[in-house]
C-alpha cells in the first residue's frame, strides 16, 4: 500500500470506530474542537472536574490536554488526567499552547511531560520553548519561528520523553525515534482562524485512540486537517467562512480528494 | 385551534415577550445557545457567579441549568440556582448532559432533582441514567438508546419529581402526568453538530418563561428546533454550515414553514 | 487629511503592527473575539490565570477586560490586570457587561474604575449604570437606554476617571474631555448576534495598543466594526450568517468600502 492509502485507511478507521475523545482544552476552541471531532467521525467529551477525571478517562479511547486558558484548577485537572492516562495506558496528546510565554505555563508543562504524552503537537515556537533549546520569545500563541528550525528541539523531546512530536506550520513535521514525516498541506488563511491548531490536536487525539501505529495516526490526522483546510479555503471569502467550510470538509472528505491532495514525504 | 396553530402561537409569544433567560450552562455551547435564544426572540444572560445568582434569577423569566462542563464551583452555583428558582417559583429546565457517565454527575443531578425542575430534557440514555431505570452505560454525551425505550424512565421522573420530561432523539417525546406528545421533526445531520440538544434546552427555557401551558411550551420549542434543523440541513453542505443556517432559520421561520413541516402526535 | 483618511490609517496601522491583545473576557464570546482580532490583523491572547497575568501584560500591547461571565476568581484576575496595566502604563479597555444587573457586578466595576481604563465601551444602559453605581448624587441619570440620554453619564465617567467613553448603539458616541465623535454605521441585525459589542471592545483594545491618539483609535475601531457589520448584513440570511460574514468583512475590508460607508461627525 502507498502512504496515501495507509493514511486514508486511518481516516476511515476513525469514521468506523467513532472513538470517544476526552478533552481538557481551552475555552476559546471548545465548540470548534467538538465540531471538528464530530465531523471527522469521533465522539467528543469535554470534562475537567477533578472528581470525574479518572472515570472519564476510563470510558474514553484517548485524552487531549491543551493548556490554552489554563489556571490553577485546570492545571491540576490536567496533571491528574496525564497521570491517569499514563498509568492506565490510554494514549494522550499534549498541546503546549503559549509555551514559553509565562513561567506558569512552563511549570505546568514541566509537570505534564514526565507522564510521557503519546504525542506533542505545537508550532515551532512552542516546541522550542518546551525543549528549552532556544530562547526565542513566544509571541503569544502564534508562531514566530519556522518549523524546520525547531527540529532539534523536537528530537530532544522525542528522546527525552519517549513521545512523538508534531511541529505544525506551513509544513507539518512529525518525528519519532526512527523517522521523519513531512506534510505540506494547508492554506495560509488557516492562520487567521483561531484554534485550528487546537482542532488539529484534537483530531490527532481521535486518531491515536483507534490506531495501532501512532506515528501514522498523527500523520493521517494532520493530513486530514490540512487538506480540509485547503479545500475549504478555496471556497471561502475570509476566515469566518473558512471556519465553517472546514468543518463541512472534514465531514464530506472523499478518498479521491484526500489521495489527490496529499503532499507527504517520509525519511 | 389545531395543535399546529397552538404551537405557532407559542413561537410568536416568545418573539413578542422576549423573555430574559438565565443560563448556567456549559462552555462548549454558550455562544450557540445565546445565539439560538436571540434568533428565537429571547434575551440570554449567561451568569454563574454565586454572589449574583439570586439577583439574576430575580430579573429573569426562567432558568436553564445544563451540567455539560460542571465542576465543584459550577455545581454549587447550579444547586443554588435550582433552589432559588424553586423557592421563588421561576420555571427552570434541567439538561442532564452525560448523566450516568460519572458518579460526580449523578451526585450533582441527585441534588438538583429535589428542586422539581419544570422540565427535564435529555437524550434517551441520559433520561434512563437519571431515573436509574436502566443500567445502559452512557457513551459520553451521545445517545446509545432509542427514545422510545426511555419512556418508562421518563414516566418515573414525571411522577417522582412533578416535572415534564422531554426525551429528544429521532422522535422527541414529551411526557407529563396526563399526556404524551411526539414530534418527528429534525434531520440526522443535526447529531453531527455539537450542542444542538443544549440549544433545544435553552429554547424550551425561553418558551416556559412566557407560556402558561408548560407542556405545550416544551412541544413548541422542540418543534421550532426540529423544523429549523430540517430547513437548515436542506441548504447545508455539512455540519459546519448546518450550525450557521440553523440560527438563520430560527430567526426567519414563518408560520407557513412551521405549520407545513410540523409532524406532531398527541395521546 | 479628512477624518475618513485618518481613521483608515488606523485600520492599516493595526494590520501592519499586529498588536498582541491580552483578553480577560467572557466565555460566550471568546472564540468570536479572537477571530475578530485575527481578522482585523491583531494577535489575541486569552489568559486569566493569576500566576501569569503580570507576565502576559508585560508582552502585550494592550489589555481587554470584559466582565460578562465574571466570578470571584475571574474578578480578582481582572482587578490584578487593571492594576498592572495601570502601573506599567499599558492601554486597557473595560467592557462593563451587565453593569447594574447585580450588586456583585457593580462592586467589581467599582474596584476596576480607579485603575483608570484608557477606554470604557458599553451600551447606554451599562454606561448609565456604571455612573450611577459610582456616585451617590445621580443628577438625573435615568434608566432608559437611548445612547443620547447616556451622554451625561459618560461625561461624568470621562471627568471622574480620566477615560474615553464609547456608548455604542444605533449611533456610537465617543467622548473624551474635549470632543464628541458620532458614528452612524452598523445594522439592526447585529443586535441579534451575541457578543458583537464584546468584539467591538476587543477591536478597540487592538487599536489603542498601537495608536498614539487613543480617541481616534476608538473611533476607527468602532467604524470598522459598524461598516463590516453593514456589509455583512447585506449578504446575510439571518444572524447566523451575519456572524460568519462579519469576520470575513473585517478581514477583506478595503479602503474604498471604509471611506464610502463611514458616517462620522465630530464636535
Amino acid at each position: 500500500m502507498t502512504m496515501e492509502n495507509i493514511l486514508w485507511e486511518q481516516v476511515q478507521l476513525v469514521r468506523q470506530k467513532s472513538p470517544l475523545v476526552h478533552n481538557i482544552t481551552n475555552y476559546v476552541v471548545m465548540n470548534n474542537t467538538a465540531n471538528a471531532l464530530l465531523a471527522a467521525g469521533a465522539s467528543p467529551i469535554m470534562a475537567h472536574a477533578k472528581p470525574e477525571i479518572t472515570e472519564m478517562i476510563g470510558i474514553a479511547h484517548s485524552v487531549v490536554i491543551n493548556i490554552g486558558t489554563l489556571d490553577e484548577y485546570w492545571s491540576e485537572s490536567m496533571i491528574m488526567a496525564a497521570e491517569t492516562a499514563h498509568s492506565v495506558k490510554k494514549p494522550w496528546i499534549l498541546d503546549p499552547v503559549g509555551a514559553g510565554a509565562t513561567s506558569f505555563r512552563n511549570e505546568v508543562l514541566n509537570q505534564l511531560l514526565p507522564y510521557n504524552p503519546t504525542v506533542i503537537r505545537g508550532n515551532a515556537s512552542e516546541i522550542m520553548a518546551l525543549a528549552k533549546a532556544n530562547t526565542t520569545a513566544t509571541k503569544g500563541v502564534d508562531s514566530t519561528a519556522e518549523s524546520n528550525e525547531a527540529i532539534d528541539a523536537a528530537r530532544y523531546l522525542v528522546n527525552q520523553y519517549n513521545t512523538i512530536v508534531c511541529i505544525s506550520g506551513e509544513t507539518d513535521i512529525i518525528l519519532d525515534t526512527h523517522q521523519e514525516i513531512s506534510i505540506k498541506n494547508g492554506h495560509p488563511l488557516m492562520t487567521k482562524v483561531t484554534g485550528l491548531g487546537c482542532s488539529a490536536t484534537a483530531l490527532v487525539g481521535a486518531f491515536i485512540g483507534v490506531s495501532e501505529d501512532k506515528t501514522i495516526a498523527v500523520a493521517a490526522a494532520m493530513a486530514l486537517m490540512g487538506i480540509a483546510g485547503e479545500l475549504a479555503a478555496e471556497e471561502s471569502k475570509g476566515p469566518g467562512s473558512l471556519q465553517v467550510n472546514l468543518i463541512d470538509k472534514l465531514y464530506t472528505m472523499t478518498e479521491q480528494e484526500f489521495i489527490n491532495r496529499l503532499k507527504i514525504e517520509r525519511k
